[in-house]
């Protein structure tokens, strides 16, 4: 059993902060510079101060976590390891056998520095997860959907990543899960894709958009869930070109669905239709699903959306090696990597299109180094 | 020619940052939390703010770098880099013509982020080396001493690091540049440098400490320094062993080296002499050279002392991407590298008291990450 | 059921090869070159033939395997390997379903040019296994000793290299097979295998012999196998010293083993023991097992031993390697390997005395290059 | 001064060999086994015997060495190599001086097993240089042809191979060394290697055979060369498509050059040349220089032909790696490898054409040892 209103690891004795019943309040003053350049031409750096208030609430809601690409490696792997956490299921492996935890999670296993102790002088370093009432992951509702319809237990065999003894312990625990089909458009996926998508939603982009509406009303009544999170954790697409007048303003957008424009990507009209359902939309690969209309909209209905590729492999090492190199005057001549990739996402980048997406995303990283240090990298050069 | 008054790169509009003739005094305001423990077993985190005064001297005087280990593989590529610089010297290699430059430096080759343009909102990033008045390192006057009478000519083909064509065409500007006699102690330096040590002071600690006071007051006179900075770069000694009532204390310490005590290490006679003539003392080695004598000399004197170890290779790598990892919540199980030694370098480790002195060193960086969370490694696992 | 007399694959049609009932004899010229040196002090290299006749016994015999070490990794490894191949046992790993096979065995699993077809010009492959009669490895009768009594279903738990679903269903193969008690000798086995070591035979080198002897009779009879074969796959021993009248000769040692002196090893008693037994003995570990004693007296009872390590892995690698380079006229400078220690290797590894026996093994590899190639490697240099 | 006529390091003391006065006669027996299948379908190897007899020149001929490509990387290399050992010149490195050697090369650095001495029992190991008669490399005349006129002086700049020392002292001995204009046809060498075509032969193929021909008369006339070799080391070019009617034959490919067929590649051109003028050809690059009128032409001319690709890299190391896996039943899974490529081989690799002369040169390798062992490649999977 979860306590919804967990008791606070600490308080905070400052003027800037106030609980209340149901929430905690804080003031926080950002400081940050302008710069201008005066009449002399040098540069004059100004300090700004901006103030916030955050208001957290204490009680956290139950919340169901929908995954568009539930059967596959990612969808199959998250749910095994929440369920295998909150049912505390160990298994054998080839080295002795492995009891669950959470590592690897920036939530649940990383800490905060949160001060040095007046009397004993040593650190306190608090879990990430108490510093403000956050969701258990354990407490997690899962659904989704997948192109594919085969059920979870045999995808996860299929996405060969899990040892084959937490496989049959978790079988019980996913009788009958099914992945809701889900939107295939071969244009924008690669079209090795094919041979899987067996479940698919029939019709136009208005008659797919609102059959997602409906799959995430359902999704919430059904389990009771105060709360959703919607990720796309689905192949990646390709780029969907910008045309003005079709995707550059929310109401463009919307006609161009209407209309079933052929540039309005599937990950498009899954973030239009959680914005829509007032949900928060994570898209976990490189494309641009989030088009300017999907931004306008999100602002208009004031909805938190994000995300442009889950960067949590090379992509994360590699950046934080160049950060740590350029930021020390060191200069990089050149970055190589090796990709050891997941089954289909090796399918998917040998198609050139999408792999396009993956390169577009990943460069950027790098770009913005190299525009912070003119000395090492000299422009135009 | 330098300009020693170097026209500041931008201007800060600031009521906390004043401009006189001379320097440039800003207040700034620390924020940080203390923790206590309620009475009912709770934490409670109280921010704190320190206020402090930074006084910056407009003008850069005169300076000169005295290297221990000049001879040696550092002290000859810093040399070497610093005169084909200041001489604008180019060399041909292998792949072609090579022009100086600064790039590894941390002072000389990164920018700092300064602000967003009120404007363009473009960031202004601004070199290091233009935030505040910094001496420019081809302004560098330079000496030093080494166990090894080598010329800095032969010496620089000895460390096999540079270019052939380069050592030829700095040798007019090394002529007659001979290291001065340093201290050999063969208790403390690998035995396998018993070789190269033809150029010792002789006598007691005493006399030593007397000898190298007298080297620092007549290199400054001799080349008008208005400043100066003493860099130890040479070979990793072994630990010292704290011995109370010998090195714990200023006075005792000094009464230590009057009474010759073998326990006092080269390296602290050397940051000891630098402290006395009121200069920095940096330590590039892992040995402790800074035993607790010695950092009550540095407050008492009011002279700055720093360093632990360059950590310039695998080191730093090491504790950049640990620090990642178990910041974002990955439990690392062993790290492994190859150490790709100099010639010296790899010589020294051989000798086990020495090896010492850098494991010492380097499991500190992994150590405080490993005890930052406790989510990952319990306690006493 | 395994036909023993298995129907050749081809004939041999040869006035050099003749087939009897029991036995195919086949007559082979060997060529070599002896070099001596003339008058004029120029060498003469003059061709020498050496006639050999084969005789190969057509009915494979029902063989024993006792192995030294029968509950460490190798041990279980191998016991394992050949029951599920024996009952074609097939289980689940993370990838899918694996197979049983005999890859990477020599005889099993390469093949040899037998000759190109006379009508078709195509080459015929033929495995090894089918060139003349051998044993099938499927039909081995397992059993051996050990200095742990832990059962082998346990034993492949502890070695950590076997999936468990393998394990799981090799355990009706293997219950009730315990290792008969082994020789423990402090001073040659790392003194961290202590732990493991409670299953020892008691009492003097002449009656742990003894002992082994009986073992051997006994397995013989009770499996009524016709032949058997030991193999030495235990831990890595220090070097036994070669000392005059004690290991010297074969009476010497026969002498040395009564007398109880303590420079014969444990592998020189097992050897002696299968010798005196004639049974062939073959050493998988890198000590010098085989002192000159050992050697006269297999040569006496004409009994067949062999090996100083497996070379299985790198050191293998290493000497593919140099031959090809040393051979191709290229100057190989430094070999530099990291091995990959199994869980006891490692441990064994660390004590000095049986780092030695390895060190002294592998170097051998590569001082055999070295030697013949006076161009690259100068004498002396 | 070298002596065209060596002693003999050895004598061979055997009937089968003869020594007269221009010659060295030896009669070798080659033994082989043919395969036929018998009335029951098993297989019956038969021994077969072939006699050769070799005939070796004792007089060693002065040999020219023309290079196809000679101001590349290889042709720059090759000629700095031998004119360094020929002048025995030294030259100053970031590690110290290098003397000059022939290490890495196959006939001047690789020994071969002579026999066993008859007294001391010892190996004798012969150079491979010493086994007969052989051309010194340091007596080479060199020349050669390259579609880029640049002198050898700058083409050695250009390469980023040799050291500037080294470079700097070869150059009075290339004075006036500029290559041969050579054939350029955009058709079979990448697209990006015009910019270096400034110094080609114009005309129809037929014109320019008949231009190499003249070069090759012209370059033995004036070197007083008794013997030539000739090495395509140029670019790699794309496979030509072998047309029946057009170089199937000798006769046709000579009417093909006649007619200027569009599918005669440079480097068929010049094989033909050095056919028709009784000159050994050498093809360096992986293409098929070869097609089968080239073969036949090679054959009624008496001429020796050979070579698909140096395979000196990374090729060479994979078989070696392959031959020995699968000749010990060990079955890899897939090969990776990276090339770390020269600069003009990197461009080339980057048009599709010339990679896939690379791929399917490279491919043969591996596909050899793959059908050798079908216990471990079953055909067809």
């Amino acid at each position: 059993m979860v306590d919804n209103k967990p008791t606070p690891l600490f308080k905070v004795n400052s003027p800037n902060v106030t609980y209340t019943e149901d929430a905690i309040h804080s003031k926080y003053s950002y400081q940050t510079t302008f710069v201008t350049t005066d009449a002399s031409g040098s540069l004059v750096a100004e300090p700004v101060t901006s103030d916030f208030e955050f208001v957290t609430q204490t009680k956290v809601p139950r919340t169901g976590l929908m995954m568009v690409g539930l059967g596959g490696n990612n969808g199959t792997t998250v749910t095994a390891g929440i369920i295998a956490n909150r049912e505390n299921i160990s298994w054998k492996t080839r080295l002795g056998v492995q009891t669950p935890n959470y590592f690897g999670s920036l939530t649940q296993a990383s800490t905060v520095h949160l001060g040095r102790d007046l009397h004993s002088g040593k650190d306190h370093h608090v879990p990430l997860a108490k510093m403000v009432p956050m969701v258990d992951p354990n407490t997690f509702v899962i659904g989704g959907w997948d192109i594919s319809a085969m059920p979870m237990i045999e995808a996860m065999d299929r996405a060969q990543v899990l040892e084959p003894d937490l496989i049959n312990q978790l079988k019980p625990h996913l009788q009958g899960m099914v992945p809701l089909p889900s939107i295939y458009d071969p244009d924008f996926i690669a079209s090795n894709q094919a041979d899987r998508a067996d479940n698919v939603i029939p019709g136009t982009r208005a008659e797919q958009l609102a059959q997602i509406r409906s799959d995430i009303t359902t999704f919430r009544a059904n389990n009771a869930c105060e709360q959703l999170i919607i990720v796309w954790t689905a192949n990646t697409e390709r780029f969907a070109e910008i045309i003005p007048g079709h995707n550059d303003t929310a109401d463009n957008l919307l006609r161009a669905i209407e209309a079933n424009h052929p540039e309005v990507s599937p990950s498009t009209i899954f973030a239009v239709a959680s914005i829509l359902e007032g949900t928060p939309f994570i898209n976990g690969s490189p494309q641009n699903t989030f088009v300017p209309g999907v931004v306008e909209l999100a602002e208009r209905y004031g909805v938190l959306i994000g995300g442009d590729d889950f960067k949590s492999g090379q992509t994360k090492i590699k950046s934080v090696l160049v950060d740590f190199l350029v930021g020390a005057g060191i200069k990089p001549l050149s970055i190589t990597s090796y990709n050891h990739l997941g089954n289909n996402d090796g399918m998917n980048l040998s198609a050139p299109s999408q792999f396009r997406s993956k390169e577009i995303s990943k460069s950027n990283v790098v770009d913005d180094m190299v525009g912070s240090n003119p000395i090492l990298y000299k422009e135009g050069a």
